[in-house]
Order: C-alpha cells, then structure tokens, then sequence
C-alpha cells in the first residue's frame, strides 16, 4: 500500500489482470459451471441450485469488483483490501457476509506468495484471486463428482473446503525447503562456502515471509470455529477444527525449519572454524618442524673464519662434523613429530 | 523529560516553534480553511460546520496552550505530554474529550520522529505538531474534495483518517531499511568490512527506536475499536480496524527486519571468518611449500670442509649432486600440491 | 499427508499393515482375552464384563476400520486421522465418545514416532496403533492380574493406564539422549572433531521431534482434566493429574535437553577456537624465536668480501666472531623465552 | 535476608543508620516542618493541617520503628520488609493502610540502589528511608510553595508525588548508560581491547539490577490505578496513570539499553575478528612474497662445487647469473602483489 | 520413575532409609517432642496439644508410609509421589488435607535436591523427607521457645514455616554460585582455559536443575494463597505471601545467574579470540620484520662468482658494501615497526 493513498477509493494495481468471472452452482443433483461474461448476468442466480460460486480470477478492472460488492452487499474497504494483494490473512464479519482473506504460498522455493479473498453468505461465495493458480483445482474436481459430500452442503461447507485447500498449499514448499536445509548441512560438514551462507539467508527470508503469511491463519480459523459467525453449521465447524489442525502442523513445521535454519547457521561456523585449525595445523606443524632446522643449517652456512681463531667454528673442520649436524637436526624433528602426536595433531 | 520536572506545571522546551493556528471546519457542502491569529478567535468555531479541526504546529508558546485547554476542555498532565515531546503513544479518555498521541517516524533513515497530539469531542478535533509535516497533507487534500466520505463524517473519522496518516507514514522508511539491508548482504558477502558492521548496528538502534513508538500505536488503536470511548461510531471503528490492520502489518515489518538485523551480524562473522581462512590458506600453502625447500637450500648452503673427511657433505662434490638437489626440491612441492588439492585447498 | 488430499475420503498408506483385532474383556471377576477374526464379531460384546477393549494394530484395510467406526459411531474425519498417522496429539470430543490421538515416541534415539489412537466410550475403548509396539504391555499385565484397581475400574481408567504408558515411553529415549549428550561433552572437551557437531545436530533435531509430539499432550490432559468430558469420573481425573505431571516432567526434561544441547554448541565452538589458539601459539613461539635467529645466522653467511675493505665484515675474522654470535643468539632465544612466560604462553 | 531469619522478628542491620525523623505536616494556608525526637510526639498530629507527612531516614533502631508501627497500626510482616532493605517493590494494603516499597537506583553508574518504604493512610504518610538522598527534595520544595496542587491534596496525592520522583530518579543513570555504551561502541570499533569486554560485562549486570528493580514498579502501579485500595482519590489515579507512563518509559529504555549490551557484545566479537584478519593479511602477504624469494637465494647460497662438474651449479658462473636471479626474484614478488591486488587485501 | 512401574503400586527405593518418625506436639502453654517407635502410637495424638507435627525422614518403609497414609486419609497416588522422589513440586488438596511437595536443593553447589512432602489438616502436620536435613531445625528452635507466635497458630502456620524455611534454603547455593561466577569472570579475563568452560557449563546445569524445582514454588505458593483451600487461615496467607516474594526473588535471582551465565560463555569466546589476536600480532610482528630481512641476507650469501662478470653481486667487493646492507636492513626493520606503530599493534 502506498503512503497517503486514500482510504475508501478503490484502485487497482496498473499490472493486475483483467478479470475473468466462472460461475459454478451445484446441489445434490444438479451442476452447472460456465464462464460469465459481464456482472449483470449474476442478478439472478440459477434457481435450484443450493450453492452459487463466483470465482474471479484477475484484479485489474475497478468497475468489475464494485459492482460484484453492490451485488453482494460488501463492505468498501473488503473490497480495497481485495485490490490491494498485500493484507494480512483475517476474517472479518457482517450481516449476512463473512470475508476471509488468505495468502496462499508459492510452490517454489522464494515465489511470490498470492493473496485470496472468500466472501460468503446464505447460498453464494465470491472467491477473488490475482490468477490462475492450482489450489482450487482438488475442489472443483471433488464438486464435479455427484455423491460427494460437498454437493450437499451449504457454501460454508465450500469456504471450508478453499480454505483447506489454501492450508495444503503449504505443505510442498516446507518439504522442498526441508530437503534443501538437508542437502545444505551435508555441503557445509564436507566444505563450508559462502554461497551456502547465502543460500541460508535466503531460505530464512523465505521461512520468515511465509511464517507472516501462515501465522495469521491460525488465528483466522480460530475465530471461525468459536465465533458464533452466521451462516455456519456445526458440521461444519467439525471439519473447520481438523483444518485448524493442519495449519497448527504447518506452523510447527515452519518453527521446525526456521530453528534448524538457526542451527545450520551454527553449524557453518563451527565448520569454518574447524577448517581453520586443519588449515592452521599444517603450517604450524610445517613451519615449527623446519624453521628450527632452517636456522641449525644457517648456522653452518656462517662464515666466520676457522683460520684465524680455534673458536671460530671449529666444527665445520671435524671429521664427523656434518654427519653430527644431520642427526641434531633429525633429533629436532622427531622430538617436534613426538609432540605433536602427543598433542593428537597429527589425526 | 527531566528528573524532578514538577508535574502539574506546563513548561515549553526553549527550541520549540511558536505556534500556528489553522481552522479547517467542514461539512458535506462547505468548507472554511484559515488560519487564526489568537485562540479568542476560537471561542465560536463557524456554526453550521459539523467538524472544526484545529491544527496546532509548533509548541512553543505555553500560554497559547493553556488557552486551548481551557476552551475545550482538557486535563493539564495532557497538555504537559503535548509539551514533553517523549511521550510513549497512548489513547486517554475523559469525559466529553478522547485524547490520542502518536509519534510519526523521520522519513529519511535516522530521522528524528515527532510527536503529533490530537484531541477530539464532538464536531472539534485538535492537534498538536512540533513542526509542519508532510503526514496530514493527504487528509487536507481529501477534505478540499467535495463529495468525499470524509465531508460527511465526523471528528471522529477525521481522527481516524489522521491516525491512518500516522500510521502510513512508517512504510517509507520501513522500505528504506529494508533496501539498505538487502544492499549492505551484498557488500559483506564480497568484502566484510568494519563500517558496514557499524552501520548494520546504527540500522538496529533505527528499528529498535521505531519498534518503541509502533508498538504501543497496535495497542491503542485496539483500545479505540473495542473500548466503549465517547464519539466513537460503529461506521468508524470499521475503519480503525481497518487501520489496526496497517499497524500490525508495520509491526510485522520491523521484526522481520529486526530478525534479519541479527541474521547480518550474524552473516557478517561467518563471512570475515571465512575470509580468514581464505588468507590462512594463502599463507599455509606458500610455508608449507617454501619453508622445507629453504631447509634443503640451507643444507648445501653448510661450510663443513669437505677437505677435512669424505663424511663433511661429499654430495658437494658429486658430479649431480645439485641436479639431484633440486629434483628432491621439486619432489617435496609437487608432493606438498598434491596434499592441498587432495585436502581441497587450491580450490 | 498429501496437498490436495480430499477430506473425508478414507485413505489407506499402501505400506501400512493389515489389522489385526484382539479383544480383552474384564471385570473384577472375570477376564476374556482373544483375537477377533472379522469386525461384524463385535456386535455383540461379551455380556457381563464392565469393560471391553478392542486393540486394532495396523491400519492397512480401510474397511475394518469403516466397519469398526460404524459400530462405535466414530465420526470420519477422526477416522481419517487414523489412517494419516502425522496427526498431532489432541483430544476431541463427540456425544458418547472421546477420542486421544498420541504420540508414542521411538525407544532408540532417532526412531520413528508412531500414532497411538484412542476412541472410547461407556463400556468400550478402541485403540488403533501402526505397528505392535511394547507400550501396552504393561497395561496388559496389570489387567491379567485379578484384584487391581483396573479390573474394577472402567473404560475411563483404561483409557488413562494407555495414555501415562505412553507418556512414560517418552522417559526412556530422554535418558538415552541425556547420556549421549553427556558423553559428547567429554569427547568435546578432548577434541572438537565435525562429526560430534553433526551428532548434535542430529540430537537436537530428535529433540525437536520429541517435542513437537510432546507438547500437544500437555494440553490434551489438561483438557481431559478440566473439560466436563462425558464417561471421566473424578477418581479417574485425580490419576490424571498424576499423568499430567508426568507429561510436565517430560517436557521440562526436553526443554532442558535442547537447552543442553544449545550450550553443546557454544561448548564446541569454545573448544574449536581454544585448541585454533594452542595450536597458534606452538606456531609462534617456534617461529617468534627462530625467525630472529635465522636472520643473524644468515648475516654471517652473506658473502662480503673482507679483503676490500675493514668495513666488508671484519667480524668474521675476529677471534671470539663465532663465540659472540652464538651468545647473542642465545640472548635473543632466551629474551623471546621470557617473553613468553610472560604472557603465559609457556603453561 | 539470611536463611533461617525468624519470620515476625524484627532485626536492625548492623550497619543501619540510627533513624532521624521529621514531620512535614501541611494544608493549603499552613505548613509545619520540623525534626521529631521522639515518637511520642507523634501521638497526637498538628491540628488543623489535613497531611502528615512522617519521614523516617535511617533504619537502626528497631524500637523506633515498632513504635511507629504500633502508632499508624503497621503490621508486623511488613516492618520486618522495611528492616530487610532488599525487598521487590510490592504494594500491599490493609485495612486504612496502603505499604509501597520501592527501590530508588544509585545516580553513579553500579552504585547500590536504596529501599524505599511508604505506608500511608487517611491524612497520614510514613516514610523509611536507608539513607537520606536526593529523590524527595524536589517533593519538599513543591510542598514549601503556597498554592501548589500538592498543598490542597491529601496524603494519596503525597504519596503518587513521591512515588513519582522515585520513578524519575531511574532516568538519570539510565542516561549515563546510554552514553557509556555510545563511548564504549566507538572505542571498540577502534581498538577492541579485553577491559571494554570487561566494562561491557559491569554495565550488562548494573542494567539487570535497574531492571530486577524496575519492573515490579510497573506492576505495582498498574495495583495502585486499577484495585479499589482505600484512600486513593479519582484524580490521584489520573496523576498515578501519568507515573505508570514513566514507568514504562523507563522499563522500554532498560530493554533498550540491554538489547543495545548484547549487540555490542556481538559488535566485539566482529570488530576482535576483523582485526585478526588485518593482523593475518600482513603476515601472509609479507611472507607469501619474502618466503619464495628466500628460498631462491638459498639456491644459489649452495656450495655444490661448479669445479667437479659442469652440472653443479653453472648459473654462478654466468655473466648474468646475479642479474636473472634478481629478475627472477622480482617477477614472483610482482606476482604475488597482482594476486593480492586481486584478492583485494591490498585495501 | 521407570517407564511401565504401575501406577497405584507404593514401592520404596530400595537405597531409601528406613523411617524414623518424631513426633512434636505444642500449644501455648505445653510442648511434647519425642521419637516414634510404632505407627501405631499415632493412632492418640496428645491431648490438649492444638498442633501435632509428625516428621517422618527416611523412606525405606512401604508399610510405615501406608498405616500413616490411612491413619491421617492420604490418597494412594500422594503416597506414591513420596515414595517417587523426583516429584515436581506441587500442591493438591483433598478433602480434609492439603498436600504440598516441595524441593529442598543440597547446599553445597551441584548437590542432589531431595523432595520434602507435607500433608496437613485441621490440628496435624504430617512431612516426609529422604533424610535428615538443616532446613527444619530453625522451625523446631522457634517452637522450642515459649511465647513465639508459632507455638498459639494452628497446622496451616507450621505449614508455612516449613514452606518458608525451604524456598530460604535456595538462597546460600545462589549466593555461592554467584561468587563462583564472579571468580570465574576474573579467572577467564586473566587466562581463559578450557576447564573454565567445562566449570561455566556445570554451573549451567546446577542452575537449570534448581530453577526447573523452584519455578513450580512459585505457582505452589500462589496457589496457597489464592486458592479457598481448606485449614488455612487470612493471617497466615498474610505470611504466605510474604514467603511467595521470597520465592519470587529467589527466580530473580536465578534468571539473574543464568542470563550471567550466558554472558560468562560469550566472555569466554571473545577473551579467547582476543588472546588469539594477541599471539597472531607477535607471530606476525616477528615475521614481517625478520622475514624480508633474511632474504636480503640471503642475497648476499649467494655464491655468483664476481671473477666472471662484472655483474655478478659486485656488491660484495665494494668498500662499504656490507655497511650499507645493514644499512637497508635497518630501514626495512624501522619502516616496519612505524607501520605496525600506526596499526597500533605496539600497545
């Protein structure tokens, strides 16, 4: 939302698609599901069918969504808070109409996530979203079927089973973010690179944009099983209850991820900072080994004059001179070696 | 506020502005908009405009506010809280009279914020500013249009519409931050520099600084929807829940980058560690290489007298004896190259 | 459970196993204990004993499991709960029965947790559990023995006997991983090695596990404490506050775990970076004082000519030339020594 | 307090100050303020003054305080928390008696806060203090000043004034800490050295003291405002919800203040880890380029014998050995500062 | 408690003592105080005597507990939880008898806390303990003494004077563990060692174990106060609650250490990182000096031959040749020491 944009104006976003309205009415018996070119055929719903839904998909068009709200009697600002794709997920009640907004996720990793608006009352739900996605697809497939459950329910048992359908939605992105923090942690215990850190800092942003989205749901669901909100049954509350279940384990998952994300974080570190003393070894063990060495050979390499004086480095002119240099300094690099494994350095 | 400030007593910060008055009074079909020298002026506001809004910017004139308290009614610790300029934003009602205060945040990052005061009863509505800022010129711009909802409302939507002003004017920075975020994981993943470190802590003191007048607004907006306060109608308190909806949303905003604050602390010492290892590694695989083959060196470099016994370095006068030299040189480093590649070193 | 799984449609896991039913009877006098080959044996319970508990191990045939929900009147949805065993624990209640859905954690750290479902009712308990596990035995065995105060108790008492038994499974993996943690520690302390930190890693997301089935369980007692559940009489609810205590011991055990392991990895992180300092210092100290030495070893190896000049290194030919350097060699080592000790570097 | 202290037995510190007590009795026209030098004449309050106010500095005579417990009708329990000067703020009331313990904090940085009691009643205020400080004087001064609000209430609004400047007192070291850690924060991003590490410690516990104080205060308050004590006038309760708004304040600027302890500690951390990155880089680049080169001149240190055999060392025999050994030389120095350069650690 | 031990079941540890009973009966006036030998003896408590407190300490009897379980109308399951004794504190309340379970912690730091059980009812007070402690002997020394107000309360006033006496008992180990963290704070700035941290974690879990048996107090206490439980009179909840502040204060206290605690590790890591920082600095001071000096020595022991080429190291024949080298060695060495100056490594 835009700073100062004004509260009661409705306004839709320059990108937003052109709306496109499908109706679907059903009853026990009876289906009928087709596209519907302009608002004014909805006057009248089809007669005989318990349930009308009007599902719009596409935002762009003002005049589409205001006359849908005259229609069906909702609210101005439900109607901005549809146009404006960034609301936090929340049910909000009035006479005759209860709205639901939800955010349903990307199935990618780091897509966008994607908002939905339910509105509905006695016999009818108006369903707005920015597009086409798949989340509505079990739904219509189940309705399609006679017999089922839903084609005798009322069209709270519908807004159940979208929301559901919007909840589920969840699930395959927390797996595939789940593997990937699984191949993460093997990739940073054999090599820990910056990319990785990257990746991980990536994979929180992502968690956290959909712990906002999924933590309002929880609430929402609440509020729909313990209100007493018109319009819908107790056996509807039923099946609103196990749904509220899934999002709990949505939301357990999510707090799962982000607290092994946390812990991955660590756990780079800590494999850097191994890396480092395996780094750090080789060249003390390398440098005290043969820098001691280094200097017993640069002491022989002096030149002082043995000519001038039997103080001056006599020993370069003993018989077993060289051969005694050579064992001294195979003495400082056992006794280096010996210290070492003492200290377990050397694996 | 100043330890031992005596309570009860108005006293205006020496810096403060001295104020200017301004009268907007409204109603669907006219409108009045001066400004107003003395607040005897005020003591009949223009009869026939159901809403008279008295702006206030600046506070430096103690008597001025006296004056306005005592025309419309409000307690003096309300008027010292306009006058201290820290207060922590609250909503007080008294009878006849809801007062709110508000902190509006600097638009650039580590902006100062500002307190904003309003007081409204019935048809009257006033605020209190520090200084002329941007945050109400939207609201101004709407009640100049004829025909908008807010002409035909009351002080209390008047109050809504400024509250919702307050509350907007975080999203600016908010996005600032987050950009100032997303640019300084860039600069630390290519160079983790101390600057960068200084200023990731001057962004948390930002979030922590806005995070402390945000909160208390959720709260406050809360107590306005559900608390039976005078004034108040249904058709409004749509429109503060509306509001409180862009409050958490705001707060949703900040911790998520406060979250992502600690995460770039936290981003920045992997990176400088593995920085460090990068530059351990350069230094390891140059000793490690050259350290030992500078020990051969200084071996043959020795002045023990060949002259003196065949045992004194009789390689000196082999005929390959330095052929020989140098392919042990060449036989430790290659040995060396391969056991860094091996441990993936040379990456 | 899969997204776009239709609701109220009984699914079986094709890898679950095929039930088998087993039936035990009781009352203070007498005891029946069979297996039941099909359902449709249920239809009349045997007459004259309180209690009947029908134990249904492995979930692999949906008809057994709609048939045994008719006879009992379980609603679907809880049905199907059954059959998707990644439910969270929790207690419903419908007229005439109460369902439990548990958790019974894996013996051996990392082990699988298995669903554990309870429905029961005046007379009746039902239990569906994935696999035979040995949480009921006990139960079993008290029931066998004639004079306890399960033979005289009814199905609410039975039901809590199975919830504490598999409350206390949790008991034993907690021990185990306490004992695992603590022997982490010691090996820590020895020597930070990456595949410790990856069996920290390991334990905290068992833990993690643990708790994300735990917790609910806490609450689930607390309802079937509190809730006026039809069938729990008040001698039943005191052994359930027992249990509820024992589920609060476990978690605090859990809660303290994670904590353990929190402090594991700052621990290790530790212990990386003292040993990254032990290893620098036996670098330093070699180094600090050889490289020195090496120097003036390597001044008197330089080649200038002292023919040309009484300026080219007359050193060489002085008589105590070699006694001299060697004592100031001796002096550096010794002034670096001290140094050292100094700063504590030496023990 | 020592384990095992007799409950209902009062006991004078050791250490305590004997007690001077002074009367501040006043009403709007007359005020009447003297030092008391014995209880006794407290027996019967100045006629005709509505307050009394009994201050009592000094808590070494446990006669005098039982005395005066027994005059205002005190109970026992909570003379004893006066005499135990390491009480949590709490309110208690009894009949015709409210008690309020406070803690006023140090003004210097770490210096030891002070308990402060206050039991007041109709027309009455008794006050224990350990020592005589600062925190009431401005409460006198107001008082001596005809005309005053304070002059015209009762013994509640006494009570609110004082509690009030007690409250005011926490923001003084507070501000001192902030500034502390702003100085703290630009020291370490110059030059981390272990006694700021030291001094970051003494603040994080001097804040968790202020802290362990300070937050019952709020609580406290909120008792004073909302539950129907006797004695507390509506207006007091409007002041009093003025003085809960300072306690928030304060407590905000403690969590503040903490969190700002711990993001320094981080702030170290990275400022300690950068530095030994600078301080590694120098040491590799000197030694990445000067170990080669070293090596290369202890080449051509050998004295392999060029006489015996055309093999050994011709290079010293060349017109231009020493020549194509400084280019060489050269040429790996440069190319050790463009792989530098290119690493970017030559700034 | 083992998984699958049977609830309802009483078993003694079989390490647990056998019980001693004694008995201390008292009113105003009189005072009995003797050893038990039989259950049986209890089955008159003295006349004349309002409060008979029965203290039984070892629980190695299952009989004893049983007869006294019957003879005073204890629930099985309370019984249990004497015998169990890794209990949380908790307080249940039967008709006629208020059990409370408290946690005595050893006094010595990381000594095993033992479980102290009270049961009382109108005239009785009936404790078990696992063996004989200190806590009680302040409670039996002020009963010892006429006069006291102990000796004219009732049951519920004993009740309390134990419960006081055990939540004092956590306040010495706090006070030692405190001291041993601010001697570990100096021990890790002076010298950090790998056993501090091992001593940091201990002292960790000491905590963590006293606070998961203090926490339940805390709601124990509240409970006893708020709570219209039977026996127990408004003037010794007055105390209660004067106990439960001590509770509270002893958590503060707690929290305080462990937050301590986790500043002592972060303390750790960073005097380790800058101790690190301080064995770098010498390596690399030494290094970068000495390094490049003993190349330029190696240079001129180079071994080209002058004789052949006017080109070959004619330095070695010039007059001043070897000065001069000193010369540039000199100057290399201060250019170095000005740089690390500035760096600000030289102290």
């Amino acid at each position: 939302m835009t700073a100062g944009a004004l509260p009661g104006q409705l306004q839709a976003d320059p990108d937003a698609l052109p709306p496109r309205i499908r109706l679907m009415a059903y009853g026990p018996e009876r289906l009928e599901d087709r596209e519907v070119a302009s608002v004014a055929e909805l006057d009248r719903l089809p007669e005989g069918l318990p349930v009308a839904w009007i599902d719009v998909v596409g935002l762009g068009d003002v005049d589409v969504l205001a006359a849908l709200g005259r229609r069906f009697g909702i609210h101005r600002l439900l109607l901005e808070d549809v146009t404006r794709t960034h609301q936090r997920p929340k049910v909000e009640d009035f006479p005759g109409c209860v709205a639901v907004l939800l955010r349903e996720p990307g199935l990618e990793v780091g897509g966008r996530d994607r908002q939905v608006s339910l509105f509905f009352g006695e016999g009818w739900l108006l369903s707005f979203r920015e597009s086409q996605g798949e989340a509505f697809e079990p739904v219509r497939a189940r309705i399609r079927q006679a017999g089922r459950l839903i084609r005798s329910s009322g069209a709270d048992y519908l807004a159940y089973a979208l929301i559901d359908a919007v909840v589920d939605r969840y699930l395959p992105p927390l797996e595939a973010l789940g593997e990937r923090m699984e191949s993460l942690q093997e990739r940073i215990l054999l090599d820990p690179q910056p990319d990785m850190l990257a990746e991980l800092f990536e994979t929180r942003q992502t968690l956290a944009a959909m712990r906002r989205s999924a933590w309002p749901m929880r609430e929402l669901l609440n509020r729909l099983i313990r209100d007493p909100l018109p319009g819908i049954e107790d056996e509807t509350r039923i099946h609103l209850r196990d749904c509220y279940d899934h999002a709990v384990l949505v939301l357990e998952l999510l707090e799962g991820h982000r607290e092994s994300c946390g812990e991955l974080m660590d756990f780079y570190l800590s494999s850097v900072s191994h890396r480092a003393n395996e780094i750090m070894k080789v060249l003390t063990i390398t440098g005290a080994i043969f820098i001691p060495l280094t200097f017993v050979a640069g002491i022989y390499g002096m030149n002082f004059d043995p000519e001038r004086s039997p103080y001056n480095m006599p020993e370069l002119r003993w018989a077993y001179g060289y051969p005694v240099a050579i064992v001294i300094m195979l003495g400082i690099a056992v006794g280096m070696l010996i210290f070492f494994r003492r200290k377990g350095w050397l694996r």
